[in-house]
C-alpha cells in the first residue's frame, strides 16, 4: 500500500530546514554516518523483533519531490531557491546496512546504519523511525502474545482499533512476523499474503429470528469451515446448544465456536464439556475479548479449553506500551577522507551514544547453538572464531567473561550501496520462519514476561576505548 | 492521502463472508440500521472529541471492488459467483447521519447511524470504526493536553513514533482539531493545511565543531524565526550561553530556545533568568521530552517558564490509553415497511444496546449557553423548547430532574442520502474553532483529568420504555 504513495514529504519539517541549512553552508555533501537504535524494550521485555525493513526500502526507493512539493516549500519563504532546485533533482545515494526483519534485537545496537551526504542521511530520519518503530513494536508485542498462547494459534483481529489504515495493514504484517497465524484484515492478505480469516458479527445472529436459524444458514453457506459466534444472547443456555444442533445437522468439515465476552475460563470449560458430550470433540473453541499475553497466560493456567485466540486492540496498538522508542543519531563524519567519530553526551549514562562506524556481531555457542552475546565493534574489527574472546560489561568493566567454542555471525546486511538497493527482501513466510528460528536460539530465561534475564550487548575493547576517551574529552 | 488509495478491501474478512451470506440468503437488500457508539472515554476523561468524518466520507465515496479484488476473493473458493458479480457492480446506496467533527461526544450516543441494505451497511463497519476510533482518540488526547497547557501553544511532534504513515498524517489532523497549534509532519501541512513547524536535531549541533558555530549558522540562515536546540551538551553551561551570544549578534526577528531533556522546571527557570538578564525577554522557551497532560500540568504548577510545548509519542499514540473503543451495532430492521427494533443483550447492563432508529439532541441552558444534557430519542420525537422537560437517569430512573428555559440542537447531520453525499465538510480551521467553541459550552467540572463530573446522556421516555420492554421480552 505504502508503495503506491509518494511519502517523500512525510517528514518532520526540521529535516527540511536542516537540509536547506546544510545546503546553504556548503555542507550538503559532507559524508555523515547515522545509527538507528533503541534504548528500552517495551513492556520490560527481554527482546524485541526487528520489522518494517521492506517498507523502509520501498520508501527509500521512491524518494522524489514533486513540483507540487517544491511549490509548497517555496511558499514558506524560508528556503533557498538553489536548494529547491536541488530537491527537484534529488537522488538518494547513501549506503545502508540493516538487521534483517524477524531478528531478535536489543537496546543500544545499531539496527540500521546510514552513510552518505548529510543532507540525505539526515532527511530520511523521520520515515525510517516511523516505519521501523511501528512494525518492530507490533512484531515484538505479537511475539509475546504468541509465546503466551503456548502453541495455540493467535489471530490478529485488531483492524478496527488500529491507528489508521497503515497501522492496520502493516500492523497485521508485523504481527504475522512476530508469529501470529493470520489477521482479520483482508487487504493484508491481498497485498502481503497474510492469511485473512474471520467468522461473523453479533449482527449476523441478530438479523435472524433466533440463533439456530442464523447458525444453520451460516453453516449451510460455509460447510467446509464454519465457526459460530455463540455469545449474542447467552453462551451456555442458547449459543452452544444451538451450535451443537446445527453442527449435527449440517456436519461442516471443520467446525468451531467463538466466545467474545464473559469469563473465558469458566465458559470454555463448560462449552468444551457440552461439545464433547455431544460427540463434537473436533469442534474447536476460539476466544477473543480484550486479550493480551498476561490474560492468555492466566486463562491457560486456569485450564481454559481454548484452541485458538483472536487478539485485537491490545496487539494492534501494543496497548500496554504503545511506543517503540527507536532514535537516529549522528555517529561519525568523514572530513577530507578522515573518519571523525561523533558522540552525544547526556547526564544519563545510558543515553550517551556509541561513536564511529560500527558493526554488530552475534556470538553463538557451538554446542547449544544458543546466542551468547552481541558485540558492537568498530568497522573492520573481527571476532576470530576458534580463539578465546573476552567480553565485558561496558558500564561495569570489571564484569568480564571469557568465551570459547563459539561461532560468529554479522547481524546486519548491506541494503543500499550508493543509493542502489542491493538486498533482496525475503518473503513474509521466510521472515516469519526466520523469526521463530532465531528466537529458538535465544535462552528461555530472556523470554519471561517479568524480569527477564538481560541479554549481553557489549562493546569491543576498541569501541569502548574510543567512547571512553571521547567522554573524557568532552 | 487516504483519498488516493482504494481501501475497499481494508475490511475485516468477516464483513465479506457475512455479505456473501446475506446475498445467498436473499437478505442482501433487507434494510438495516446500525449505530456507531463508544462505551468509555479514554483516560477516564469527562468528554471525547469527534474526529475523522471527512476521511470516512472519502472512503465511502470511493468504495469500489477492482477486478484484482474479485480475483483475490474468487481464489478463496468460498464465495458465490453471483455474489462476486454483485461486488463488481457494488454501489453504495445507504443513508448516513453523523455528529460533525470537533463536537464533544459521550458514551452511549449514536455518533453515526447508517441505514441501508444490510450487506452494505454491515460492510462499512471496519473502516468506519478504524477511521473514527483513531482520529477521535487523538483529538480527545490533544484536547486534554492543550487544556493542561493553559493557553500556551502545543505542537504535535510525534510523527516518528506514530503507528505508520496514516497514524502520523491523520493523527496530526486530529491533534489540530483537538486544539494543537501545529505539527512536525510536513505532509499534513501540504495536504491538510495544518501548520508544520520544527527547529533542528541534535545532529545539526554535532555537525559543527561547537554549539556557537552551529547556532550562528542556523540563525544566519533563518533570521526571521530562529529556535535553537540548547541541550546537546549542557543546557545551562554551554547551550543557553551560546544561544544568547548568537541572538545578540544575529538579532533574529523571532527567537526561541528548545530544551528536550533534563528537568524542565529547573532548566527553564534558570534559562529564563539567563535570557532575561541578557536582555532577551522576547526569546521564547519551547520544551519537549515525553510530555503529556499530567507532566505539563505539574511543571506549570511548579512555575516552569515555558512558552510552548512540543508533545510527541504520548500524544500521537495516546500513550496512556491507546484505544478508542467505538463499536458498530445493529439497532433495527425494516421488514415489509415495518420497523423492527433490535437489541444486543449482555450480562453487563452498560453493554446492552439502545434499540431502534434514533436521534440525539443536546440541550443548552438559555441563560448560560452551557450544555445541560444529551437526550437520545426515537426518530421523529422532538423536545419542545419553551416547555418544561423531565430528564432521568436510564439506569436509575428515580434520579430525575426537570429543566426549563433551554434550547435544543440536533447533534447530528445527514451525511449521505441514498448513497449520495449531501454534506459539505467544513475546513480544518472551521472544525478546530467549532471544537473550541463547543467545549467552551461544556461545564469546567467535566474537564478535570481526575474524576470529572459525568455529563448526562439520557434516553427519552419512549426509547427507555422500548428498551426496557425488549429486555423483559428476551
Amino acid at each position: 500500500m505504502i508503495e503506491k504513495l509518494n511519502l517523500t514529504m512525510l517528514t518532520d519539517f526540521y529535516e527540511i530546514t536542516m537540509a536547506n541549512g546544510y545546503f546553504c553552508s556548503d555542507m550538503a555533501d559532507d559524508i555523515a554516518y547515522f545509527d538507528m537504535f533503541f534504548r528500552r524494550i517495551p513492556d520490560e521485555g527481554g527482546y524485541a523483533i526487528m520489522a518494517g525493513l521492506e517498507q523502509l526500502i520501498e520508501y527509500l526507493k521512491g524518494l522524489e519531490f514533486t513540483d507540487e512539493d517544491i511549490e509548497f516549500l517555496k511558499g514558506k519563504n524560508i528556503f533557498d531557491e538553489k536548494f529547491l532546485n536541488y530537491l527537484r533533482d534529488f537522488k538518494f545515494t547513501c549506503d545502508v546496512w540493516a538487521v534483517p526483519e524477524g531478528t531478535p534485537i536489543f537496546p543500544g545496537e545499531p539496527i540500521i546504519t546510514v552513510r552518505g551526504p548529510v543532507m540525505q542521511a539526515q532527511f530520511i530520519e523521520t520515515m525510517m523511525l516511523l516505519i521501523i518503530n511501528h512494525q518492530s513494536l507490533i512484531a515484538t508485542k505479537a511475539s509475546r502474545i504468541v509465546r503466551a498462547a503456548s502453541g495455540r494459534p493467535v489471530m490478529e483481529f485488531g483492524t478496527r482499533r488500529a491507528h489508521g489504515a497503515s497501522a492496520a495493514v502493516y500492523g497485521a504484517r508485523a504481527a504475522y512476523i512476530g508469529g501470529c497465524a493470520g489477521t482479520a484484515c483482508t487487504i493484508s492478505d491481498r497485498d502481503h499474503g497474510i492469511p485473512a480469516m474471520g467468522t461473523m458479527a453479533h449482527s449476523w445472529v441478530q438479523m435472524y429470528d433466533d440463533e439456530y436459524e442464523a447458525f444453520k444458514k451460516y453453516a449451510e453457506i460455509y460447510p467446509t469451515n464454519c465457526t459460530l459466534l455463540v455469545d449474542t444472547y447467552n453462551v451456555l443456555k442458547s449459543g452452544v446448544p444451538a451450535a451443537i444442533k446445527v453442527f449435527k445437522e449440517v456436519k461442516p468439515e471443520k467446525m468451531g465456536i467463538r466466545i467474545d465476552s464473559g469469563d473465558i475460563t469458566y465458559l470454555t470449560k463448560k462449552a468444551r464439556k457440552m461439545l464433547d458430550e455431544a460427540g463434537l470433540k473436533e469442534c474447536s473453541i476460539v476466544v477473543s475479548n480484550s486479550l493480551d499475553e498476561y490474560l492468555i497466560r492466566d486463562i491457560i493456567s486456569e485450564g481454559a479449553c481454548v484452541d485458538s485466540f483472536g487478539v485485537g486492540e491490545r496487539l494492534i496498538t501494543a496497548g500496554s506500551e504503545p511506543v517503540f522508542g527507536g532514535v537516529y543519531k549522528l555517529s561519525a563524519l568523514e572530513k577530507n577522507g578522515k573518519m571523525i567519530p561523533k558522540i552525544k553526551k547526556s547526564e544519563n549514562v545510558e543515553k550517551i551514544t556509541n561513536p564511529g562506524f560500527k558493526s554488530v556481531f552475534r556470538i553463538f555457542d557451538k554446542d547449544s547453538s544458543r546466542a551468547l552475546a552481541d558485540i558492537i565493534v568498530l568497522d573492520g574489527e573481527t571476532i576470530p572464531e576458534g580463539e578465546e574472546y573476552e567480553i565485558f560489561d561496558p558500564e561495569a568493566v570489571w564484569k568480564r567473561k571469557k568465551i570459547k567454542n563459539f561461532y560468529v555471525r554479522n547481524l546486519r546486511e548491506q541494503i543500499f550501496e550508493g543509493g542502489k538497493c542491493v538486498y533482496k527482501c525475503p518473503s513474509i513466510d521466510e521472515i516469519r520462519d526466520y523469526c521463530t528460528q532465531q528466537l529458538d536460539a535465544m535462552w528461555d530465561e530472556m523470554k519471561r514476561f517479568e524480569n527477564p534475564q538481560t541479554y549481553y550487548v557489549d562493546l569491543s575493547y576498541n569501541l569502548w576505548k574510543l567512547k571512553h576517551d571521547m567522554i573524557e574529552d568532552l
